[in-house]
């Protein structure tokens, strides 16, 4: 260890680079080969600026003629251009990856494949809804305004300030109870469940009833730390007896809109849900994803401030948002608080700035003006689309539409099979998903025939009319 | 369903109100109890803005004036404030949360305690270094030029703008050989893990050797899903003999800086785990958790560059960016890619304008010139802390700072236990950790007596001396 700080020999001001340079042959020609190589092994790929001849020169402890030398020798075979002002980069067209790579190492790539032409897949909000203004303004003030302990680590359960702000919020639009401190902030419902499904197992429960139909992944996720009872859902939304028939001690829904089939879990369905959670110290998780989405009826209130001691509301950005911002909430009952925190501490917490400012666009009303804008453009897609159906179609119907981004169109008897329909649709170009990607097992949901899922989020405005069309026109050719 | 759009009613531009009036009494009356319910169960909290009374008529769907007599009563009875221009809010003060609230909804909450007056405690970077100017830059550039589908489902592995960033930036800086396609981005380190662990299990292994000591948070991660083999650490790094023997076929390692002990792993033992991997089809996972952090030699290149193939080389922006941003990088062996990226889809993805942004500070340069800029200052801070050392402590010895934000202080013969010792740090509010801490079983390291673990990241810069000096003031008064 030096005595005393050592004059700064690396400090530099252009890129960094690692460059290994072996130590035989001349230090120039040494230089030279390093470079090749990384070039040839497709470390320094086309384009990539390096370092200038005076800072890698002081890097490597040599003079700076020798790295000049070297950059003007592979220059000249072309290895490397450089332009006054923006300094040596590597050219195009060198040749990499080289043959040296590693067998194996060019295998086909995950391609994500392109959307259909007429995509009316569910789950999915309008991309062009996103507030860029308002979340723009909302980042620049957490950015500017952040306390400095917002840059260290802090409360596993998230920042204070979105804590707060999402108490009152959900209170208000929402009916949760909950007060700040039992606000835990995640990265969206699917960490939540996954957060949970830990925190359960590890209070020695083994199984989870959930909805059937469901989201596969959400039932992935839970079975790899639980065993999932598959509940069925009717009219009134999940089967309570269903549920104590099972023995699970966890019950997973979606009470304010069904995924996917659309009710909302009827008051009596409640009352039930909410008595056997008390009589058996059975658990209530609630994922309400799209509860600020309902349109012909006042909001129906969440099922948790029945019972904020037994039931762990859930809730996200995923609808209002999308992927461009990734948080959710968890309003947590108080006797699953430690564990839950900790579980959230392990998973570490998620970035800061993005839930100062998710705090902020909420407090300065930037969100409320959001959603209102969002909700109507959904209900005008959804009057769209009942509309279409029933002049087109008018031997289908759709169901599930008082809320959300997503509706049933169950086709009506004689209909070919969902496997039929999608084949037809596929050629098309239609994306929708057949009810039956969501069931598990024979006869799981209400449904009799053949049903679609249709999500009427996505396409762009001057787009949805003839997604919907296409769709329509496709089913009646079939239906002919 | 309305056969067209039905006029939209629940249109309205104040705040979102969910309110339940009961369908008793007057409705002036029912509107008021409902109100007043709604704040004594501490759903709407005091400061909470209630829409106009225009809007919650339209919603309610009753006259005007009925509502707002219902808020004059409230007013008059203390329960809401209105106040020209800001609209009727809760009041302060008012009584809730109320006494209906169930039994054990009061539960203590999980408090966050108050960090040490001198903060020494390893694996936290300095919250005041980070570049707000630079990432509000990338940050305004990322909302303002995404491109659409940023908004929409993409690719599970993340963001191709920032994959292909990342895959030159990790050639450049630490040697890294990928290209884009193979990198998956994710939360962070230990995002990465879990997913690792999921991916490692599915393909049908059982068990994972871990270096001792390690992060005590990460063995948890692992163990979650694989059996933890314990394998030591020497002074050439992680012992690939311990490994062999263990019969694990994943090596979870960090050659850079082995945290805590913080040498980096030998050329020799590099060559042996290399072999290891080829001999045995096992694969390592390399973590370069401060492989950025490098002070008195030229930086040592990442152990990927070795062996691709079945290398997984992961990093983050923990130690450079802090909580503030939570992004990391996984480069993949094109073997792990489809099952990784199908782990990671299951996860959902991060943030996509955080993703941009952080493509854009890199791209800008801003990232270097950051990384460059808090270098020299955790070189400064290295350089006090042992020159603090030398000449007050000089029985202890520090090691392990070639590289980082942390020092390993290894305490004389005839020093005190570390419980001793911790309990007069603590008593003196000096935050360390002790090595048992990282410390599995009797013997995993090669430390004998006691040792400490020493962040030099955390304390401002106006206490750092203050607080290195209290820690060997109190080390002093012990060894004396």
């Amino acid at each position: 260890m030096p005595e005393c700080p050592m004059p700064d020999r690396l400090d530099h001001f252009g890129p960094e680079l690692l460059l290994d340079v072996p130590a035989r042959g001349t230090r120039r020609r040494a230089v030279e080969e390093a470079l090749r190589e990384a070039i040839r092994a497709g470390r320094l790929t086309p384009g990539t600026r390096l370092p200038s001849t005076r800072d890698l020169a002081a890097q490597l402890r040599l003079s700076r003629g020798t790295v000049a030398q070297a950059y003007e020798q592979l220059a000249a075979e072309g290895w490397l251009t450089g332009r006054s002002g923006s300094g040596t980069r590597v050219a195009d067209g060198v040749p990499q990856p080289g043959a040296d790579r590693t067998a194996g190492d060019r295998a086909p790539a995950v391609r994500s494949r392109p959307g259909p032409r007429h995509d009316l897949r569910p789950g999915r909000p309008d991309a062009r809804a996103f507030p860029r203004d308002a979340w723009g303004r909302a980042t620049r003030w957490a950015i500017r305004e952040a306390p400095a302990d917002a840059f260290e680590d802090g409360d596993p359960r998230g920042r204070a300030e979105l804590r707060g702000t999402l108490a009152a919020y959900l209170g208000r639009v929402r009916g949760v109870r909950v007060d700040a401190a039992h606000v835990i902030i995640c990265s969206g419902y699917t960490q939540a469940l996954g957060l949970l499904a830990d925190t359960f197992g590890g209070l020695g429960m083994t199984g989870a009833g959930m909805e059937n139909p469901s989201m596969p992944d959400h039932v992935t996720v839970v079975a790899a730390r639980l065993r999932v009872a598959d509940i069925g859902v009717d009219a009134g939304g999940m089967s309570v007896a269903g549920l104590a028939e099972s023995g699970a001690r966890v019950a997973v829904c979606t009470p304010a809109h069904q995924f996917p089939l659309g009710m909302s879990m009827s008051p009596e369905r409640r009352s039930e849900l909410v008595s056997w959670a008390q009589d058996s110290a059975g658990w209530i998780v609630e994922d309400d994803y799209d509860g600020e989405f309902r349109y012909d009826r006042r909001p129906i209130g969440a099922l948790q401030s029945r019972l904020p001691a037994r039931t762990v509301y859930v809730g996200s950005t995923s609808k209002s948002l999308g992927p461009a911002v990734r948080l959710g909430w968890i309003a947590c009952p108080p006797p699953l608080l430690e564990p839950l925190t900790e579980a959230k501490r392990l998973a570490r917490p998620s970035s800061t700035l993005e839930q100062l400012a998710l705090a902020r666009l909420i407090d300065s009303g930037d969100y409320d003006r959001h959603l209102r804008t969002v909700r109507r453009g959904y209900r005008q897609r959804r009057d769209q689309l009942a509309a279409t159906v029933r002049s087109r179609l008018p031997q289908a119907r759709v169901l599930g539409i008082e809320a959300g981004l997503h509706a049933i169109l169950e086709l009506p008897d004689g209909a070919p099979d969902e496997a039929t329909v999608m084949r037809r649709l596929r050629a098309a170009s239609v994306g929708v998903h057949p009810l039956g990607a969501y069931t598990r097992g024979p006869s799981g949901h209400a449904q009799e025939g053949p049903a679609l899922v249709v999500g009427y989020g996505t396409p762009p405005a001057h787009r949805y009319q003839a997604a919907i069309g296409a769709l329509a026109e496709e089913l009646r050719g079939l239906l002919a």
